[in-house]
C-alpha cells in the first residue's frame, strides 16, 4: 500500500492526502492550491516559496514533525537565499513530502496576483494577463531522437506545464532554431492565451511587460505595466501626433476622405507616434519595445478606425456606422508597430459610431453593471458620450456637444495647457474677478505666467460664477440691471472681462461674449438633454451617481458643472471625477484577461439610443438651455458651501 | 395538426416528413440531404436545381401528384434558364412543398463534389475545399438599426447559412466598409475552413480558386484549381530561381549559412519565384493572383525550410533535425506572396529532417495506410526517399545517394531537357548503341537535335544494358574479354560511347566510364540498402508493390531499374511510375481539407529509420554495389520480354 500524508495549504485551506515522495508542487497542483512556478521545477525561478509554519500545524491539529519534507538541498538554499528567503522557506519544486504538513504560500509566490484600482471604491483586480513565461531545460536531439525543435519544445511544455495544443506565431518560429541552441537547450517561453507560443529567450528571464494606450483625440497615454505584479512601471503622455491633419474628430475624417491618401497618412502618422511613445516609455525603465509582449489600445471610433487603417467615412455620416464593432486581437507586425514582432495588440470593442472603445474601457473600470446603485458616466468633449444604468440595464448614447467645453468656439478658448485660465471666481458684490492660470500654483497673477486664453474648467466656473453673481440670467441674457467696469462691448454684443489686458500675454482684455456663453449654452444643453433621453429610457427620474471621466472631468468644478445645469441633480458628495477612467480601462483589460471578456459582453449589452432619432430630444434639449435648467429642480445646489466667497489664495 | 408530406431525395435515400409549405433546400437541410446553395436561396446562384421525377416517385411507391410543389416563379424560371435547366427542373430554394414527392439531385448541385484520381487505382476524391463562398444580400443600416458592418454580415451568414463565430481576417476587414457600399449591400464572401472571413466581393461571383505548389530543387510546378470542382485550370513548370545559389540541396543550405544575408536572398527567391508562377498560371485562364484564395505547398525539407525563412543549417548537421515538422497555415502576405491579401497558405508537415512536405504529400496521394499489400514508395533525387508499409505499419528513411541519376556527377551527365539522351538501348551480340534524345519523338539522331549529354534515365539505360549485353560484369567492372571499337580510354581509365562525336553538340564522344559505374553503383546501393533496412524493420523479406515517384521515377524504364537492382526485386507489372505524387498530393490537399488532417496523422505515424544510426547499413550497402546484388536473387528479372532486341524506332 502507498502510505500517504495529509498537506494543508493556507490560504485557501486546500487539503487532501497525498503519496510519499512527491513534492509540495504537486501536491500544490494536485489539491488546486494556487503557487506560482515559471521554471517547472528546475530550481531557477524561486517563484514557488513556501513557509512551513509549526503554529500553523498546531493550529490544525497536525503535531509538528521534526521532518515532515525532504532536507533543504544546496542548490535550493542558493536559489531561496537569491529571491531574498530564508529561515523556514522551501521551494515547493524541491521539497518531498515524507509526513503530514501544513503549508502557507505568502502572497508572491501565488500565480494570482491582485491590484488594487482605487478610483470611486476600492476594487481588486487579479493579475491574470494574456501573456506567462515559462522556463525549461531541454534535452538536445539526437539521431535517437530527431523530433523537431518546435515539437521538443511543445511536448516539454506540456510535459511539464501541461499546456496542451500550443501553436507557434510565425515570426517567433523563425527565431526557435538558433535561440535553442545559443542558449544550449535552456529558453524561457512567452505563451498568449495558453495556446500560443509568442516568444522564446535564452536562459531564465523571470519578468513580462504589457502596455495600455488611450489613444485620445488630443492626447495619447501610455501605461507600462509589469505583467507579473499588474504594478504601472511608467506612464507617458504625449500629443496626438494627428494634430497636425486636424484638430477634432470631424476634420480628421474630413482629411482622412478627402486628401489623397489621407488615410494612410492618419494611420501611419499615429502608428508611428505610438511606435516612438513604446520607445520613450520603455528607454525610462531601462527596457526596449522589445521587451513589450502585449498591448491593449482604446481610443473613440474615430481614432479606433484610423489606428486600424478603417475607412471613418461612414461613422460621420448617419447612420453613423462602424465597421467593426467586436474586440480585435492583431499581431503589432501587421500594424506596423515597431515591438516584438509576435506580440498581440488587443483592440476593446466599440459600442456604437460614436460611443468607442474608450467608453468600453470606462465601462469595465467603473463596472456600473455590477451595482444596484443608478449611475451615469458622462465623458465630455466634443462628442459628449453619456452611459447610464446599474446591474439590470445599461444604455448609452453620444451627443454633439462642439468643441466649447474643449476651449475652442469661444473667443479667447484654447487647450488647457501652460497659460491658460483654469478656474475663476466672482465676488457676489464686487463683482471682482479672481482666476487661476495653469503654470501658476495659486490663485492670481504672478509675473512669470501670464494668462493667454481661457480652458473648458476656466470657462465653465466663469459661466457658473456669472450666473451665481447674477451677471447673466438664468436664460443667459446679461442681466439689464448690470453695472460693472467688467461690463464692456466686443464687437457690438455684451461681454464679461475675465482677466484685464495687464494680466495677460495678449495685451487686450479675456472677456467672456454673450455668444460665448450661447456656446456653452449649446453643449451643456445637449448633455443634459441627452441625460434626460437615458433616464426616460430607464424610467428613472434621479440618479444615485454621477461618474466624471476624461481630462476635463478632473480638472472641472463638480459645484459649477452643476450649477450650470451640465447634468441633472444629484448630490454633489457622490459625483466623482475619476481622470482617466478610459486609460484606466485599458490598463486593466491588459493586466486581466477575464476583463476583456467582460467588455465584449458588456459593450453588446448596452443598448445604444440614437438621440437624433429621439423625438423627445428637441424638446430636452431646449429645456436645458437655462441655467441650471427650464423646469427640473436642483435640491442639491443649495447646500454648496462658501457660495459667495473668494477661494483661499492656496485655492 | 400540422400537415406533413413525405419527401424523398435521390440519391442516397435520403427521406423524412416535412411540414407543409416549406422549400426543398429547407428538407434537404432537415434530412441531411447534400445540395448546394451559395445565395442562401436568393434565388440568385442556381446551384440547388434539382429534378422532380414521376418515374421515381412511382418506384418509391408514390403515386405521381400533379401539384406537389408551388408553381414555379418567373424569377425561378429566368434563374433556372440561365444556369441552362428547363423542363422537371426545380429550384429547391424556391419550391415548396405540398405533397408527397420525389427529389433527384443531379450531381452538379451537390455540395459535395468528386474529382477522380487516376494513379495505382482509381480514387474518387470529395472536394471539400478550405474556402467556400456565400452571396448574401443585406439590409443597409439605419439609425434604428446601427449593427456595425462587420457584425451585420457575420449576423446574416449566421441566419442564411448557419455559420456561427465567424472572425475576419484583418486585412479583408480593410475593405469590408467599401464594398457593402459600392455593391449596394450585395456580396459574394468567401471563408476560409468556415471560421474565418477571407475575401468580400461585390455582387454575386460563384467560383473560387486554389494553387497547388510542389517546391523541387530544381522545378517548381503549379496547379490551379477549381476550388469549386475540383478540375486543375492550368499547369506550370518553371525552374526553381534558387539554382543560381546552388544546383543541389546541400549547395543551398551552404550559401544560406555562409553569405551575407543568405538565406533572406534565398528566401526572397523564392517567395518571387512564386509569385511570378501565379502570375503566370492565372494569366492563362484570364485570372490575376487576386483571385486565389488558398494555395498548399509542399517541397523537400530544405526547399520547406528556405521557403519559410528558417535557417537550414540545422538540417545538413546531425542529427539532421528540422525547425518544425507539423503543418501550418500562414497568411501569404506573412511570407510576401504577392496574391489575395487574406488568403492562407497551407504547408504539409515534414516527417523528419530529409523526409519532407513533398513525401508527405506521396503519402496522401498513394495513400499505403488504407492498403494490406506491403508497398514500397520511392522517389529519387540527390537524397533518395523511402517509405515502406501498409495499413498496419509505416516507415520511411533518407539516404544520400548522390546526384549521379539525377545526371550530376556523371562525366557527360546533365539534366533531363531537350539534347539529354533520356533511352538507351544496346544489341548484344554487335554491341551497337541506340538512343532517344530529347526533343526527338523516336529513336535515332534527327540533324535536328543532336546529344548534349545523359540524363539520369538514360544513365540507368546504359548501364543497365551494359550489363546485360555483358559489358560489365556484376561487380561493375568493364568485362576484360570485351572487344569493342566503342571501348576507349578516357583519362587513362575505360569507357564506352553511347553517342560518338558526330551524333553529339559537343565534338566528342559521350561515353560511360568506370567513375561513372561507380558513381551509379554507390547511388543504387544506398536506395537498395535503405530498402533492406526498412524491410528488416518490418520483417518481410518481398515486396508486393514498388512506386517510382518523381520525374526521374516517370520517365525510368522499371526493366532496366531493376537490372541494376536499384530496389530489391518485385513483380515488374507491380512497379508503377506516378510522375509528381508529390505535386498529386498537394494538390489533394488543396481540394479536400480532409486529406490535411490525414497527412498530419499519417507524418506522425511514419516511424522514421536514422540509416546512418543502423549497424546493419554498411553490409547491406556493400552487398548492393553488385548488378543487381551480391547475393539477393531476382526471380522477376528472366521473365523481362524483349530482353535483346532493339527496340522500334518509335519507341
Amino acid at each position: 500500500m502507498v502510505t500517504k500524508h495529509l498537506v494543508i495549504f493556507q490560504p485557501g485551506d486546500k487539503k487532501g492526502y497525498i503519496e510519499d515522495g512527491k513534492t509540495l508542487l504537486e501536491a500544490a497542483q494536485e489539491l488546486g492550491a494556487d503557487i506560482e512556478s515559471v521554471c517547472g521545477g528546475k530550481l531557477t525561478c524561486g517563484r514557488c516559496a513556501v513557509e512551513v509554519d509549526d503554529e500553523l500545524s498546531i493550529k490544525y491539529g497536525i503535531a509538528p514533525k521534526s521532518q515532515p519534507l525532504s532536507p533543504v538541498t544546496e542548490k535550493e538554499m542558493e536559489c531561496l537565499s537569491r529571491r531574498g528567503f530564508s529561515g523556514k522557506y522551501r521551494l515547493a519544486c524541491s521539497a518531498r513530502i515524507y509526513g503530514d504538513v501544513v503549508v502557507y504560500v505568502p502572497d508572491a509566490s501565488r500565480r494570482t496576483k491582485q491590484i488594487v484600482r482605487k478610483s470611486i471604491r476600492e476594487t481588486a483586480i487579479p493579475v491574470r494577463p494574456a501573456t506567462r513565461k515559462y522556463y525549461v531545460e531541454l534535452s538536445p536531439p539526437t539521431l535517437d531522437d530527431p523530433l523537431s525543435d518546435s515539437q521538443r519544445l511543445i511536448t516539454e511544455l506540456k510535459h511539464l506545464f501541461g499546456l496542451g495544443n500550443l501553436d507557434i506565431d510565425y515570426a517567433t518560429l523563425t527565431t526557435v532554431a538558433d535561440v535553442l541552441r545559443s542558449s544550449h537547450w535552456k529558453v524561457t517561453v512567452t505563451i498568449w492565451m495558453g495556446r500560443e507560443i509568442v516568444k522564446v529567450e535564452p536562459g531564465y528571464v523571470d519578468r513580462s511587460y504589457g502596455l495600455a494606450i488611450d489613444i485620445g483625440t488630443t492626447t495619447v497615454a501610455g501605461y507600462l505595466c509589469d505583467l507579473e505584479s499588474g504594478e504601472v512601471l511608467a506612464t507617458e503622455a504625449s500629443t496626438n501626433p494627428q494634430v497636425t491633419c486636424g484638430e477634432d474628430v470631424m476634420s480628421r475624417i474630413t482629411y482622412a476622405t478627402t486628401k489623397p491618401n489621407g488615410l494612410a497618412t492618419l494611420n501611419a502618422t499615429i502608428v508611428d507616434g505610438i511606435s516612438k511613445l513604446m520607445a520613450d516609455i520603455t528607454r525610462r525603465v531601462d527596457l526596449t519595445p522589445e521587451d513589450i509582449s502585449e498591448v491593449v489600445i482604446v481610443g473613440n471610433t474615430a481614432m479606433h478606425h484610423l489606428f486600424l487603417n478603417l475607412n471613418a467615412e461612414y461613422l460621420a455620416r448617419q447612420p453613423y456606422v462602424p465597421t467593426i464593432s467586436r474586440s480585435l486581437n492583431i499581431k503589432g507586425r501587421e500594424l506596423g508597430m515597431a515591438l516584438n514582432k509576435s506580440a498581440n495588440i488587443h483592440i476593446l470593442p466599440v459600442e456604437a459610431g460614436f460611443v468607442g472603445a474608450d467608453n468600453v474601457a470606462v465601462l469595465i473600470a467603473e463596472e456600473p453593471y455590477n451595482q444596484d446603485e443608478m449611475m451615469l458616466i458622462i465623458d465630455i468633449g466634443t462628442n459628449g458620450e453619456l452611459l447610464l444604468g446599474n446591474r439590470e440595464k445599461l444604455v448609452c448614447a453620444s451627443c454633439a456637444m462642439g468643441p466649447a467645453l474643449e476651449g475652442a468656439n469661444i473667443a479667447f478658448g484654447r487647450r488647457a495647457a501652460r497659460g491658460a485660465i483654469e478656474h475663476v471666481a466672482i465676488d457676489r458684490k464686487s463683482l471682482e474677478v479672481r482666476f487661476k492660470v495653469i503654470g501658476n500654483d495659486g490663485w492670481g497673477i504672478t509675473p512669470s505666467v501670464k494668462a493667454n486664453g481661457i480652458c473648458g474648467s476656466g470657462i465653465i466656473d466663469a459661466v457658473a460664477e456669472m450666473v451665481k453673481a447674477g451677471i447673466i440670467e438664468p436664460s443667459g441674457r446679461f442681466s439689464p440691471e448690470l453695472t460693472s467696469r467688467r461690463l464692456v462691448n466686443s464687437n457690438d454684443s455684451p461681454a464679461f472681462v475675465i482677466a484685464r489686458a495687464d494680466e495677460t500675454t495678449l495685451g487686450q482684455d479675456i472677456t467672456i461674449s454673450i455668444s460665448d456663453i450661447r456656446a456653452v449654452q449649446l453643449a451643456k444643453a445637449a448633455m443634459y438633454a441627452g441625460a434626460k433621453i437615458l433616464m426616460g429610457r430607464l424610467g428613472i427620474t434621479s440618479l444615485d451617481r454621477v461618474v466624471l471621466a476624461g481630462a476635463f472631468g478632473s480638472h472641472v468644478s463638480k459645484e459649477h458643472a452643476l450649477t450650470i445645469g451640465l447634468f441633472p441633480d444629484c448630490d454633489l458628495a457622490r459625483v466623482y471625477s475619476v481622470g482617466n477612467a478610459a486609460g484606466d480601462g485599458a490598463r486593466i483589460a491588459l493586466i486581466n484577461v477575464d476583463k476583456r471578456q467582460e467588455a465584449e459582453e458588456m459593450a453588446r449589452k448596452v443598448e445604444y439610443v440614437e438621440l437624433a432619432a429621439e423625438p423627445d430630444f428637441q424638446r430636452h434639449f431646449i429645456d436645458a438651455l437655462d441655467f441650471p435648467h427650464h423646469q427640473d429642480s436642483f435640491p442639491h445646489l443649495v447646500s454648496i458651501p462658501g457660495d459667495s466667497a473668494f477661494p483661499s489664495a492656496t485655492g
